[in-house]
């Protein structure tokens, strides 16, 4: 029998959607069997009290697109599941960590350490709405049109004032190439490099969407192993690659910090193979423990790096605004691209305006030191969490900064069904294997704490440890 | 002297930005010559009656970027530009078709022809307002994270109904894929097709954005050319080439339908070569003479058709919200590439829920209703207008749909200088010489008429023929 479907009031979503959404999710989830039945209209209406209207809605979609089928005079049954449909569901299942986002449909977890989540209680909801009051005016209403490819200029000058004082980045408005989503950017990147590079050396393990991106372009794609203190330039040089990818603030996902030898050996490398370091600085302002650490691009004047950096973590994703540094000498080829192709800005160009209003008005330095304590809060209170708990059967690794971090299990049970009992408990987390070029079982689990309650992290913990180790 | 800044008082852009762009503006247009002397902080403050805080952070920051030079104890004097830049500023003029979008600190025409403009002053600011508060609000915070990769479920709902109504487009939620920009929706598509096909037919003259996206995926472009009814599929059959682009409903930019005859033989030609039809539908709901002509995608079920839409002509291109319809058989294939690639969406999922609900609201209907009618007696407008001032010097081509239409002008100047002698008079008008793969000297122009003020329309033709002509 259909469960309770979960009803949110304020949710924008009307009634039919959610409920589509449920049987839907009810189905692929496997709790509603392959050839049960479902209840009539009549009888689901009255039992949510609503009118038929939404339910039959929600059937007609669901028997449209194959879910069910409805047999003259016998009611509707639970059809079996299209091959790739239910292909999805399994990967979505394994992929939890970067790709899991549909929240509706999404199942909700007691305890939620998802990776990429952000605390959206905090989120200026009244500073925002009034700020995009003003940039959606009729008297400005040429907003409403294209807006500059390249990024508004407006926002792009407050980003490089920003980058320059926090992140110590050097750059003019003019390097910065503002986009709505991190793919684009390196794909981008990746047309915009061809002329100078046929190969690019990534951290292993690593952000995986730098990989696949590059290597549907047709780049080769060297995996370089990481040392104690990050990637290693020696086997740079050992590959014909031309391009290197590293997160030298906090590592994706071991979260060590390369130091400033290996900074400087990176940039020498550039040098001597004219090639170029994409920098990824995708939690740089989120340090707790001492100062945050000064960017690679600014390191040295004119330094051979693509900095890349985004307002997801610490504003909201779904604002879609992210951003690329390009060095001054790719600025020609970014032009010829440009000219070659006439893409139009991804960005919303009324987001953009209104995030430049937020900049200018001193909101945003504030919201990122609000979520700087906010989150160094989570962080302490889910190491001590773990160390209590786990002690000696658990590992940290990667402490100190961004909104996650690693743990090494000592179980005899093999990572599948850790992350199952996981799973079933409630508890959200996620293997690291998706980050490793070869996926090997290691039972390292990524904590996301960003997202979750504060007060919710040492039961989640507690229970965590409790199933695994009971 | 420095010219006037264009002061906008409602614009969200400060007094330093607009002031940094008026001046950069004149500087690129050469109204500023290099080495000339702009006046003192001191003095332009006064001038425009502000402080001089923004005065010197413009300075500061054209000196940055190193449009002008501080020579001290001397002033500021406007520098060399550099390459890139001036090519840039060249292209730029060249192109003004598509690409001319930066409004701010774009020249302002007296007439405005510009292609893709939209009437913005019908744009529905309060309801889009009131939908968006709704939107961006604290219960529905979870809004705010990353979207559904495949664009939001309830937006999907809405377009496949409004689709099915409206344009005869027969599908499912499940194959709509919403995406910020065209360009990136193509990206996708070609990295799909790769395993479909190696090249792709595509309509000579056509719409640019097609071609250099496929071609920089590695396709084989070939320019087809159109017979007076459109698309020749004889000359497909010709090539090497498994996808062929049109746009049936009205050629961009010569404006012809394809007849119901071309419209199977192109549908039969992609099954013989197991091939696509690429369908885009930029302005399939604004016909000016009888009833919109039905997409080709729903002319039979589960046809080979890939079919484009947005949001961008009919609402406002700042919302960044367009889409793709694929065939069913692609969707497992779209699935295989997502878990390899693991993007993010691209396009605001606050927007997409804002339109969502402004569709469930029927507002949607009704508004493409009064754009329709609107453009309607601007289109009308503009075919009086021509035919009166131009009578036999000028040539109409396709119109009674759509947003713009084609002038071939009988006139003994070269195309460069009629381009002069309309920008110099204050009216924009672009050559439709950007859409020949090989372009060549046509004298035809393409006249957007969806900006313009319908009351500019006939004073601008008939200065037009004025410097055309006498």
């Amino acid at each position: 029998m259909l469960l309770m479907p979960r009803w949110d009031e304020h949710s924008p979503l009307p009634h039919y959607v959610q409920l589509y959404e449920t049987i839907k999710q009810e189905i692929s989830s496997g709790q509603l069997a392959v050839g049960s039945r479902l209840p009539s209209i009549r009888k689901l209406a009255d039992l949510l009290a609503i009118s038929t209207t939404p339910v039959e809605l929600a059937y007609q979609q669901l028997i449209a697109e194959g879910f069910i089928e409805s047999k003259p005079k016998r009611g509707y049954y639970v059809q079996h599941l299209p091959e790739p449909y239910m292909r999805l569901g399994e990967e979505k299942r394994e992929t939890n960590a970067a790709s899991d986002h549909l929240l509706w449909s999404g199942r909700r977890y007691r305890y939620d350490f998802h990776v990429s989540k952000n605390d959206f209680r905090v989120f200026p909801f009244r500073t925002w709405r009034r700020l995009f009051q003003r940039v959606l005016h009729p008297d400005s209403k040429e907003l409403l049109f294209y807006g500059d490819p390249q990024g508004e200029l407006g926002l792009r000058q407050e980003i490089a004032r920003y980058l320059y004082h926090f992140r110590g980045v050097k750059c003019s408005p003019e390097q910065i190439v503002v986009g709505a989503e991190q793919h684009l950017l390196l794909s981008f990147l990746a047309q915009i490099l061809k002329s100078y590079a046929t190969g690019i050396g990534v951290e292993n393990p690593g952000y995986p969407l730098v990989s696949s991106t590059f290597r549907q372009r047709g780049y080769d794609v060297v995996p370089i192993a990481l040392e104690e203190d990050g990637l290693s330039v020696e086997e740079l040089y050992k590959h014909d690659v031309q391009l290197a990818y590293v997160s030298p603030s906090h590592q994706y996902p071991q979260g060590m910090m390369l130091p400033i030898g290996k900074r400087l050996q990176l940039l020498e490398w550039a040098e001597k193979v004219d090639g170029f370091v994409i920098e990824d600085d995708y939690d740089g302002e989120f340090r707790y423990q001492g100062r945050p650490i000064p960017s690679l691009q600014g390191l040295l004047p004119d330094s051979r790096v693509i900095y890349l950096g985004g307002f997801s973590q610490s504003l909201a994703p779904a604002l879609c605004i992210n951003y690329m540094v390009l060095p001054a000498i790719l600025l020609d080829d970014f032009r010829r691209f440009y000219w070659e192709t006439l893409f139009e800005q991804s960005s919303s160009p009324l987001h953009q305006q209104t995030l430049q209003l937020f900049m200018q008005e001193g909101h945003w330095e504030r919201h990122v030191r609000k979520m700087r304590n906010i989150y160094r809060r989570k962080h302490d209170r889910l190491v001590a969490s773990i160390q209590d708990h786990f002690q000696e059967r658990g590992h940290i690794i990667g402490r100190g900064a961004g909104f996650h971090l690693l743990l090494r299990v000592d179980s005899p049970k093999p990572e599948a069904a850790l992350l199952q009992e996981a799973k079933d408990a409630g508890i959200r987390i996620a293997s690291a294997a998706y980050t490793w070029h070869v996926p090997t079982e290691r039972k390292e689990f990524i904590f996301g704490f960003g997202g979750i309650d504060i007060d919710d992290i040492d039961p989640g913990i507690a229970s965590l440890h409790q199933v695994w180790f009971s």
